[in-house]
């Protein structure tokens, strides 16, 4: 595939530009967030606020119980953002309420290492930072490399460049974000993007019984991920197929199909003694 | 309102009982889920695994970078259940996977302290516990009371049991769940059960900024929730109303509106060089 490089800054008028928050959950000093801001300021103004360490699947954790710290990180000698000793979402919320002026256009989330598709969006502090951003109705995408051992970021921040400049002149209903899956391939072999939905696919999660040095029993997560997903409109299968899968998701968790269905119940019936 | 007593245990067939899994947010030295716990005793076979401390707005966070601990925690001198060094989605998926032969029939989460209504569902630990077995395609409630102060849990006791029984004998879809929200008012107050929806308030977030006494920033999260549901059919409305709010909700995150109106996006195009 041919890519046109897109590095023309966004005016939204003759003076404003386009401002974006940048997040991730994997730390403020995670090669992937740098290469995603370091992108973004081809199209916009970017400003970093990221966990100061790693936040990997805290899904949508806040921290209320502790105060959070905020402190300016540096890279190469210059200011590159704020590190926020809390979790993604805190990072998001802080970031708008109190960090930047006004609320930003556009809130980014990553590059993250490994995919965030099927049942992993709801442990994913990546998504749960661009969710927190749908929350507070800024427009919002999430990006992740579906490889834990990737290092060559570019082409996911290039996709992530052209996907901010689409979605700023689109309309994206309030509430609903982007959650987009990049395949760790040379750009060469992608085969597209592809609109999909959350796949299906779950872990089938086995604790590791281990005994430490002083003869208690510990227990360590690890599993494997069932694949269950067969249609290519599934987030999961088409990063198989090298797509870039972009899903809209949103935060109604409503079942509304066992909404209508639970009205047969009439559990109104249930506290007078129905049983 | 008059109320029957339940107090029946519930058989599968003529050997098998019905088997429940109990686990909540506020750990499991909290008295709600020792409340909880008691109530479906009545009912069936109880099994507690809850996290050691606190784990209020943990979300669905789980536990994978430090291993997990379970010990036996021990009530009025007699074996009450697993705590955990975990979240309260760590303690549903050990429990499932190790700590129960075999899967149960039923997971319930609570009794919280404090509604989860509205937008508080996606940062609620207690939600998130059921909604990890319903992942695991295991039936599940979240309970929880209006209350932060409250310290009888009778009633809402009382309502989880006859939702248990109500869930046993009913079939509700793989992957969906019950959030439900008892007001924190004498039973006689009560207005009956409402099947509601997730609510559209939000919080307008505010983060306190203070000086620590050695002259540095912390910010702490405070705020208050916006209420802008009218109608009684949403969980916060119906808990302002009397109502005991019981609202489906799943984790297919897909927002299917979004995604038919993005196919006019013919975002396959982004990556070509359209814009």
């Amino acid at each position: 595939m041919l890519f046109l490089e897109t590095s023309k800054v966004i005016r939204k008028s003759k003076e404003e530009i386009l401002r974006i928050l940048v997040c991730n959950d994997d730390g403020i000093y995670s090669p992937g967030i740098f290469a995603l801001a370091e992108s973004l300021k081809a199209i916009g103004e970017v400003t970093v606020v990221a966990p100061q360490q790693e936040q990997s699947a805290v899904g949508h954790a806040i921290t209320m119980q502790i105060p959070l710290r905020v402190t300016k990180s540096f890279k190469n000698g210059e200011f590159f953002g704020y590190a926020v000793n809390g979790t993604p979402a805190d990072c998001v919320k802080i970031g708008i309420r109190n960090l930047m002026d006004t609320p930003p256009d556009l809130v980014v989330s990553g590059i993250n290492h490994g995919s965030n598709t099927a049942i992993n969006i709801i442990y994913s502090g990546t998504v749960s930072a661009a969710r927190e951003a749908a929350i507070m109705d800024v427009p919002a995408m999430a990006v992740s490399v579906t490889n834990h051992a990737v290092t060559d970021f570019k082409f996911a921040a290039k996709v992530s460049k052209l996907l901010a400049a689409e979605i700023n002149h689109r309309e994206i209903p309030k509430g609903t974000l982007l959650n987009v899956n990049v395949p760790d391939v040379p750009p060469e072999q992608i085969e597209g993007i592809m609109l999909t939905k959350q796949g299906k696919s779950k872990w089938d999660d086995i604790y590791e019984q281990r005994i430490d040095p002083f003869g208690k029993d510990y227990f360590w997560l690890t599993g494997k991920l069932i694949e269950i997903d067969k249609e290519v409109e599934f987030d999961q299968v088409a990063i198989k197929k090298n797509y870039v899968s972009v899903s809209p998701i949103h935060f109604d968790l409503t079942d509304y199909d066992t909404f209508e269905k639970m009205k047969t119940w009439h559990i109104e019936g249930i506290l007078n003694g129905r049983h």
